[in-house]
């Protein structure tokens, strides 16, 4: 079988030309007689590598010197709990629960904090992200903490909670790069890498200077001291170096795609594809509210789990695989992070319109 | 320039096998359409990789079903805090202190409990492992800790300090691998994969059952905590699935090369190569105590900074790169890890002596 076009919601498919680019430097990184894994962390030629990702993302991003990039492991798991233990100063932090992610996340700060829930959307299974205009939050909190995406669910925040002087912390593990974002109304933005970045094994953290404290929680481990990363510039121990080096390409790839303006464009149009399907459909059922879709995660259902699972079956025989939904859902997710191809998603439309043709007769 | 012989003491080198695979299947990965990089964890076929991965390192280890496998994210350095964090019942323990990283796991420690140091070697900045036999330790501490083998200081510990029914802790990141070991005379054994397991960001952890507990130091986020990642099959959140690929193929490439005992014998054969040239030499110094030498890395000087700085810069472009000691040291250090060929060393050993005859003409 060649490569098949993988809907998986993460880890996920990453672009073609990075993997090639990898497997031909696999045993000698531009002349340096070894591969990446092969490295010291500390040498000049991964210092490099490091710096060009770091360098590449802050223009992709458009990330402000106020703020610094830091890859760290432990994926958003563990920034769950990095996030109370470093930012905590009042003990307090509320948090918008739109799906299980955002939930674990609350769950983890309860450890640590007093903690409240803003607003839920549990009562209708996360299908949707509530409206956070005019949202208010309690006094003296030390953020808010939101997941922007929700994998699961297909949902986004459209519009951003307002917190005012109060850092504004986003999971943004399965939207980021998606399209362009204005750094400047985050505290601290965190990602695991495998969904839109690169491999699993690393975690993206851009947090505002000011949030980066020695003064945390007295029982936090060194190692999940934001501190410790920034002041080593993510070299206190060794890094991840080769996940690193992958994510590097993969800003490179952006950068020449047209950056994070024409991802967006292209990731609209790969959204509509799918939803204009669901929109005309008389058997599809798309799951997320309609002012809530994401457009990196689309779930979907026929109401009817052997058809569901038919689907998934027959998806897979035309090389469309990991369309099968989280089980919380049930039904099917396409997940269209910016390695899926329009020609990629053009197909699945084209199957989901043929499904249903066949199914009508 | 082609391959070098690389001498680092990690990120290290792997053997090229390894890597020739790796790079042949980046693209597509057992016929399955994609690249292990892209595919969920919970897939069959990253089931498979992870399963095949700790079957093969309990064959070449002999590690019983008294044992878990786990394969964690953070380095030795957050192993430093998960140790105390979930060992902790009596809030003690005693750590033997011979080199910095030791240091570090000791100063770690004391954040979350009574730590005492049964002995340290830093009188002669680490040059030697103390004497353990007869060493005593305190009544009702929850575990002993040691780093067996010393990078830096190219120490290691031949004898292991009797703790009786106290757990032994140790941190083998620069010598698992390199020999059969009794696994059963250990509570828990951590590593870094970077040196001799595989690529950086991913931990190895061989943990007594018994040991895993769900009464942990409450503050211990989720993530730090061994019965999470045990309860789970390392899999509660997405694991460094790449690395762990690569690991794999390493436990496989020593299976075939004969496992544990021909590795030792492999090894013991590389150190003596560069120990003769030390001992016969009249201008290179060994600087670890004999009877504590490590057979993975050896440490040497000349008592001449420009001089170890020539033979470092004479080494590469022999294509024997990264010779150079550690700061806190300083001279050179070669670490010969299991991937280095015999061949390699003999090169090093054979440049040491032209080098020497070179500097007396």
């Amino acid at each position: 079988m060649g490569r098949v076009y993988n809907f998986g919601p993460g880890p996920a498919c990453l672009p073609e030309d990075v993997l090639r680019e990898a497997a031909d430097e696999m045993l000698n990184f531009e002349g340096s007689g070894m591969s990446v894994m092969e490295m010291s962390h500390r040498s000049p030629a991964f210092q490099g590598i490091l710096s060009d990702a770091q360098q590449t993302l802050r223009e992709l991003m458009g990330i402000s010197d106020e703020y610094d990039i830091l890859f760290l492991q432990g994926g958003a798991s563990t920034q769950f709990a990095m996030v109370p233990m470093n930012l905590s100063k009042n003990g307090k932090a509320d948090y918008l629960v739109t799906g299980s992610f955002a939930k674990k996340a609350m769950q983890e700060g309860k450890k640590y904090l007093d903690v409240s829930i803003a607003v839920s959307s549990e009562d209708d299974n996360f299908a949707y992200v509530p409206e956070v205009k005019g949202l208010a939050f309690r006094e003296g909190i030390d953020y808010v903490h939101i997941c922007e995406n929700n994998t699961i669910y297909g949902t986004k925040f459209w519009t951003l909670p307002e917190t005012g002087s109060v850092p504004l912390v986003a999971d943004m593990s399965s939207c980021i790069l998606s399209e362009p974002v204005d750094v400047s109304k985050y505290g601290l933005i965190y990602a695991g890498a495998q969904k839109n970045i690169g491999p699993a094994g690393v975690t993206l953290v851009i947090i505002r200077k000011d949030l980066i404290r020695d003064e945390v929680l007295p029982y936090t481990p060194t190692m999940l001291k934001y501190s410790t990363h920034s002041k080593n510039n993510s070299m206190y121990n060794t890094p991840p170096c080769y996940a690193i080096y992958i994510c590097g390409k993969v800003f490179k790839w952006l950068k020449k795609q047209g950056g994070l303006s024409v991802m967006q464009d292209v990731n609209q149009r790969k959204a509509k594809l799918l939803y204009d399907v669901l929109d005309e459909s008389n058997l599809f059922v798309g799951t997320a509210h309609k002012d809530s879709r994401s457009i990196m995660n689309v779930t979907f259902v026929t109401g009817d789990e052997q058809l569901d699972a038919a689907f998934v079956a027959g998806a897979k025989k035309e090389g469309l695989v990991n369309v099968k939904g989280h089980r919380s859902v049930g039904g099917m997710r396409a997940s269209i992070y910016n390695a899926i191809t329009i020609e990629g998603v053009e197909k699945l439309a084209a199957y989901m319109r043929a499904f249903e043709k066949e199914y009508k007769k």
